[in-house]
């Protein structure tokens, strides 16, 4: 491999731009000298060995540059970042340069044999792991400190140097992955292999988890709607429903993790080995010695990390949970307020008003979560956790404990303190479709509309300038640059999560909810499609193999949904008419039958294989395999 | 390496016998010769390059075999099967014969840089992959078929040419240990280092398990004992005792995950990677295509299998099951009938009488456990799992259900059928107190009397001989083939979770149970410890990281325990007195806490790291040091 490197030609011919790099206004000439030489320098001398033009503007100011590289850097860097591939006996491996030959599609002169995803994201990975030699500051910078091993790229960044880092779009295959996601109108899968090659797999498993998911609603919602049109106002019925309901939430989200699997599997991420954590950007310390890797960088002490976040986080959280029971409280006085006005002047207007307070707490609720959602991240930041998957882990404990709290508070009182099921039955359809609403529009479809009228505004501004340059690139630049940026897959699972707690939390009260679940899935896709495709910026691709503490928190909801139907079920007038001498028995009954369930429900998650058969035996296959390489050795 | 084994010499001077092979009387020449053969052959020759002697004794008859190696063969076994060693920086490494230079201890001519232990461990697993070329069948043997792969020790054993391997004991080690263990009256910690290296980790885990829980049996015994003798019977108090109990063994499982992993981080084993898992023995199939290795091997279709054990092993488990419960009901009516006895005719005699029914109950679930083992050995074997561990899965799954139900199915009706805590109190402490005395009895005792008198026999028939051949070795070798099997720490992991069901279920009702369980553990250590040392032939070591599915077990125990103790507490008297008017509010009340009870628990075992922190960090420091490796390549 070494001879490799060294016959790599950083000047090709026929450069294709990948990634985009744009720099503040006004950044020294000596900065740009200097971080462009070390990523065009060779490996060997510590660069990162890409290509890099500059982008000339109307105005000549050079502060963004494209960043591309040659196909046999790709393929190298392929190896590097250890991107697993199809083989020719379709068994899927390591890609490694020297066993190219091996690979399916491979050939020289393919340059479609990697994804242009793939090689956006081998560049952010080469760029992220450029470091410092022996530079103790960016030049130019002298407050921008350096240390050998640290990354150039993440300091820049946090010095406010380096503007962002974005992949380009590549217009023809987006024209194309929207026609056949969803340019035309039918019934059928999204494509997500197309997607997962454009957006990576990370978006590709939340758009597979959101269609699954929509699927595995319908029985459900099929079930659910003779419930509600013929009005089987028999709890015993409900019954049935309900332990439907439990058993097959269990059994979906089994059966995913083996759908996750085989799509994982395809995608090569199932074997991805995982690279180790570099701190994440924003993580601060005095210098010490990491004892893991035994390099000077950053240290934190994990005592004052702990008081951080028990002495001050904790506190905070249940500061907001505190706040966001009492402005429950706040809905029911206006909840009372609003049926004693309708009692005693009865007219269309009034039961109208019947509904207002429900849509106005349902409005404020969804205005507390997303305020919280920016002190969660604030505080989250400030405890200054060094890797990101330990930030995002108490970024996302801390927001879905607060909007489970939120969003089912008032539920939960309906039911199990006012005993009123009507109320619950009308507060349940607010909150989820006011919700469903608010989300669909604030999500994607008011960022589609502003991002529309700022284009035209760029195009009508481009178009009257006239210049000799690339127009159809620097255009494309310009216009993606100043898209937003999409934060990841967050935001649309806590959506999911939300909505799955709705539907099977008090599913045997209102059946009705996994139709409207099903509904908002289908424009869902749609418009969160429309969103990765019209609205933000392309995002990196980030291998993964699975939907990782999502799954847990489903898992979650799914048990805590077995212990609120049993409860609703026992207080039904129905179940309660059964035992007409002894409410205890009553009582009794429920819990066992809910401790039944539950143990059912384990025992199906444990006895459900996480992988299907033909994966475990590829796996293990792939195992034998490199056990006897290592024998042979 | 190449040249390494090429310098193996196979006829060193001091050879030194380790590992005995038993081979049955009668056996072929041709057979001895070709086996002797393979087993002595150069690796390149597909041989196991190991030594081997006859062990000659008085009537020539050449049966048993002296396997032994050199120091070098030794060493490279080392790397095969992955053993996992100090350095001299106090890091564990995977030990490789290139980098022997960098381990502590590591010296030429130090022979006990490898435990002996490991050294029979090593040569098991060579001899266990000695594999057949060409062979078509075992020379003398038509009937004994092979193919190429096929482990020849595996095949020589299922056709019973081979009786048994063992390693032998090392006397003077063994009596060093016995003094260290249990040689001299002392408080203190076992020598569980020196158990490891001459035992292996297997073993050493189980005494470590055993010793740490006595310890952490302590505190729930000190508290318990006031409870007793003061006969503090308000419920009150033993609500505090109860949940005390409760979150205390949620505490002691998750503290003994970590010592685990320091322990077999200490010991080298929770870095050993994963060895390619054999069919097991008794693995019985057509020839076909592996799909894993692509090997020509038995294959038996895992639907049938599944067909095995859902149509004929599952309803033979619920059949027992019922048996278990009609025998229970048995009981119920021979306490009755005693009880009956008592009232007719009070005397001595009559309430002595009274304990009859529970100690015979006793003894017949003891047998019963012990019939219905051999019948769960028989199935799950019948049921032709082709892994050793799947095997054993099957196995502890069918014996802990039935040993669960057995066991404490009697009390479940008392506690919550007949609500009669007297009777629960009584028959708790007698099945306990029996069930104790019977296995220290039927486990240890009786083993080492009989071997002793067996020993003594020996002695004297070989004495009288007075051959001239090595007599103690002859010796030793005649007596420890003799001694019993030792079938791995299954039944000794069982009596202690039986224990801490008997202890934790209804902790609430007969505090005494811990008091009772701790002395038991007591003397449990020494009474296996004599097992060990005295009784059974010296078992192979066992490369383990953790205790595995009896984790699981214990979790499971802990969790049914919150659900009775939380019953028992709310039918008491007390807590009911507390709820003048409604009993439902009770049960509400009851099951409201479980509930809290039941997620404080899972909050704490997902909060407590599984690994001490420097564990972590020193995992962390060897996954970067490999990735940096992989990268420099």
């Amino acid at each position: 491999m070494a001879e490799s490197w060294s016959f790599l030609d950083t000047s090709e011919p026929n450069f294709r731009p990948l990634v985009v790099i744009e720099l503040a206004k006004g950044t020294k000439e000596e900065t740009i000298a200097w971080f462009t030489k070390r990523i065009v320098d060779k490996k060997g001398s510590g660069g990162a060995q890409l290509l890099v033009k500059p982008l000339v503007t109307e105005k000549g100011d050079e502060n963004i540059y494209l960043v591309g590289a040659s196909h046999l850097r790709l393929l190298l860097g392929a190896e590097a970042v250890g991107l697993v591939k199809e083989c020719n006996d379709n068994s899927m491996r390591t890609f490694t340069y020297s066993s190219r030959k091996t690979f399916k599609d491979f050939a020289d002169d393919n340059h479609n044999f990697l994804t242009m995803a793939e090689c956006q994201y081998i560049i952010k990975h080469e760029l992220e792991n450029l470091r410092a030699k022996d530079e103790k500051m960016i030049p130019g910078y002298p407050q921008a400190k350096l240390y050998p091993g640290k990354s150039i790229v993440r300091r820049l960044l946090t010095s406010g140097i380096l503007v962002q880092i974005f992949p380009l779009h590549d217009r023809e295959e987006l024209k194309k992955l929207r026609h056949s996601w969803y340019g035309r109108v039918k019934v059928g899968y999204q494509p997500l292999d197309e997607i997962r090659s454009y957006f990576g797999e990370t978006i590709a498993l939340y758009f597979g988890f959101l269609e699954y998911f929509t699927f595995a609603l319908i029985p459900m919602a099929v079930i659910g709607i003779p419930y509600y049109v013929f009005a089987w106002e028999d709890y015993d019925k409900y019954v049935m429903f309900a332990t439907f309901n439990l058993l097959w939430s269990t059994v979906i989200l089994e059966v995913w993790k083996r759908i996750c699997a085989i799509m994982s599997y395809r995608w090569g991420t199932l074997l991805m080995k995982r690279q180790f954590e570099e701190p994440r950007p924003g993580f601060r310390g005095v210098l010490g010695i990491n004892p893991v890797t035994g390099r000077e960088e950053p240290v934190y002490s994990s005592i004052r990390r702990q008081i951080r976040i028990y002495l001050v986080s904790l506190p905070f959280v249940c500061l907001c949970l505190y706040f966001s029971l009492y402005v429950m409280m706040i809905y029911f006085d206006l909840e009372q307020w609003a049926l004693d006005y309708h009692e005693e002047n009865e007219s269309n207007f009034s039961s109208l008003m019947l509904y207002v307070p429900s849509i106005i707490y349902a409005v404020v609720i969804e205005i507390m979560n997303r305020i919280y959602r920016y002190a969660a991240e604030f505080l989250t930041s400030w405890e200054n956790h060094r890797l990101e998957s330990s930030y995002q882990n108490h970024l996302i404990l801390k927001v879905l404990v607060f909007n489970f709290l939120n969003c089912f508070a008032s539920l939960f009182y309906i039911a199990f303190v006012l005993f009123d099921m009507k109320l619950l039955r009308q507060s349940l359809a607010t909150l989820l479709i006011t919700s469903q609403i608010l989300n669909q529009f604030a999500e994607s479809l008011l960022p589609y509309w502003l991002q529309k009228r700022h284009n035209k505004r760029m195009k009508k501004r481009m178009c009257s300038l006239k210049t000799d340059t690339d127009m159809s690139l620097l255009e494309q630049v310009n216009l993606e640059k100043e898209m937003g940026t999409y934060f990841g897959t967050f935001d649309d699972y806590l959506e999911l999560f939300l909505q799955f707690g709705y539907v099977s939390l008090f599913s045997c009260v209102y059946p009705l909810a996994a139709v409207f679940a099903v509904l908002n899935n289908i424009t869902e896709i749609y418009s969160d499609a429309l969103k990765m495709c019209r609205v933000y910026k392309r995002p990196f691709a980030e291998p993964t193999a699975n939907i990782g503490v999502w799954q847990l928190a489903f898992e979650t909801m799914s048990v805590i949904s077995v212990v609120t139907n049993c409860m609703l079920i026992g207080m039904s007038p129905q179940v309660n008419a059964l035992f007409p001498d002894s409410k205890t028995d009553l009582v009794l009954t429920v819990a066992l039958v809910e401790h039944l369930l539950l143990a059912i429900k384990f025992i199906m998650a444990f006895v459900i294989p996480d992988k299907p058969r033909d994966i475990q035996i590829k796996l293990a296959k792939l195992e034998f395999e490199s056990l006897e390489a290592l024998k042979q050795q």
